[in-house]
């Protein structure tokens, strides 16, 4: 016997419509939950999400997770990712259309990856001011991504932007992205370790599309050569090469961590002979 | 009156009724994954995370969670929250119902924040004790969160309290939380720091009703005046009083910790001039 | 074009077929999101998680918690388990489907728990290979998580498997789980430490019902007598057998920790007299 076939999955194949979270607010706080609770007095939606463990302040990483990760969900997914040290300056609070997905943040650089040579770029369609709740004391000072931002993501989600949007904004005149993009010069490509993951793997920003079918990696004092394709091809506690989730170039040990065997942090140079 | 059964989940708004969760079994084991399957057993709810990550029974931490967090989900919604270092002893298990909403959980103070002043108080329309299941064997004597409370809940989110309430308990016989709740006196408001957050935020229970426009407040060694309403308000590295996100007194640093920079800890002593 | 509204929640009691999801990847990076949306660009289904927290590459830790929680969720639901050090060499890719769940994980071990002697034994009903997607450079070679497994979970719990299942396997051919089941013997009841939970507590795998009503265990250095059934049945900072919510036999400190005070870590024997 099989299992009982599934509820019929109305039409479609949605439970809703989708809205994932990225932020630096921990899991011991209430503050995700509280942001959840904003959002689902609003709207049903299913909430997807992708980490709040965002080290604080960390706009980079930020931008690097919406850069992996908005391409996993479907068109119509609300993208909402707070990493918002200046929340209650001037800093604008924007949502900003492209690839019929929204991306709803702080303008502080966390969705200048759009624009970013490293991440494509995404054509900008649409960049729209958040509009604040019409009595301000509903909104506290510190805490936009409860109070201005999962509205917003509430109502884009429910294609209901009118009553939470403000004015046009141009797209260019986003805060961008401070990070050098990868470059290809006489001397090979240059990229950098832009993320280093629970496994120690170093995640950098060169595409697996630059580089050659057999390529020689400099990072660190390590010179590695081939892309494998499983961490099988080496020996337990040796370094490799591989095509990363994110189709970018990725540097691990077998079994161990290649932040601490190759003495590699985030931020180093990596560069490939071309 | 009872909490309207759960929203005709009309007009496409809501995926179904809410239940949160709030505790103190961390997300490593897999006690959390199985209090949702107890209740996902039962019932086609949405169920919210609000934190597992409380201190192990830490009986303040959960109830300072569930008062920030209740207003922020719409009536109905089915708060449970299991803290529960007395689990099987002759600890009560209990529903409370208050504001159109239920908490569920053990008798040990946490729901005490209903009836507490520092905390509103909020009316209690009704206490009703839980039942155990008919069959005693299929309840672990350990893990009354996943085979009590979490039936209870699930029962309670989809309108059928009949068949998980037990007998009426008094309300005034609920376990009081043990907390001094803050006073207004001819020397000021002394109040105390509840929690410090992620980020280093010292947040007090003074509600900011309570303070003058432009407040001095002594925390540690430390005197500040003037509420900010930006972190961006002051030099990186200085101290800043804040309305915080739960509508009480906040004393943050820009782009630090607060806790350390002030050598300030949960439970220490606040006082405003009043 | 903007998102379409969302659909009608349907009336039933269930929000859409069960998939539980259980790895080593952490809440840190964004390798969960992006699994989940895997799974929810090709399905509408509630996700929930038992825990990403397993040490990497941890498969007993998988398997027993596997072994844990599958009964605590409806027929019909798929479970999803990746702890995957060898992806991308030969080791299969597998669906095992028993008592009407599918298990869904690379076939390392992790999926062994279903016909181990510890761990019921499940009878399996049948084992497919997964198929790889039609386009194979759709597929990270060190993340089948998100590209081979969760399409399949998909797949499964919407009751589509033959698009994403391959051929039939010999339930006789899987990897077994490298585990010494408990034993009775004529000196006893011998059985393994298999777990340490958040609060210390020593989960064992010696099923409850084989004890004496008034069992003998001796574990480390110490010897304790009798079931408890509340922590509350001995003072603080001592110890005390009870009867787990895995219903095997499990060792607690009141109020403490039994790993710290017991001097007893994973891996360790227990022995009860029979």
């Amino acid at each position: 016997m099989r299992p009982s076939p599934p509820p019929p999955p109305d039409e479609g194949t949605r439970l809703g419509p989708l809205v994932t979270l990225t932020s630096d607010f921990g899991l011991t706080d209430s503050y995700v939950g509280e942001m959840k609770g904003a959002i689902l007095m609003r709207a049903g939606v299913s909430i997807v999400d992708i980490t709040h463990d965002l080290r604080p302040g960390d706009v980079h990483a930020g931008a690097w997770t919406l850069r992996r990760i908005w391409t996993r969900f479907p068109a119509g997914t609300v993208h909402l990712c707070v990493v918002d040290p200046t929340v209650g300056s001037d800093r604008r609070a924007i949502a900003a259309r492209a690839a019929e997905r929204w991306f709803v943040g702080p303008d502080n650089g966390l969705l200048g990856f759009l624009g970013h040579p490293s991440f494509g770029p995404l054509e900008i369609d649409e960049v729209r001011s958040l509009r604040p709740p019409p009595d301000p004391t509903g909104m506290a000072p510190t805490f936009h991504g409860r109070d201005l931002f999962a509205p917003a993501a509430a109502a884009l989600a429910t294609g209901g932007p009118d009553e939470a949007l403000g004015e046009p904004l141009a797209p260019a005149s986003l805060v961008p992205l401070d990070l050098t993009p990868p470059r290809r010069g006489p001397g090979g490509i240059t990229g950098t370790v832009v993320h280093v993951d629970r496994f120690g793997n170093l995640v950098t920003d060169i595409p697996v599309g630059w580089l050659a079918a057999e390529p020689r990696v400099r990072v660190g004092a390590t010179t590695l050569a081939g892309l494998s394709t499983s961490y099988a091809d080496v020996l337990p506690g040796e370094p490799l090469l591989t095509r990363g989730s994110a189709e970018t170039l990725e540097v691990s040990v077998r079994d161990g961590r290649a932040d601490d065997t190759l003495g590699v942090s985030r931020g180093d140079a990596v560069v490939a002979a071309s």
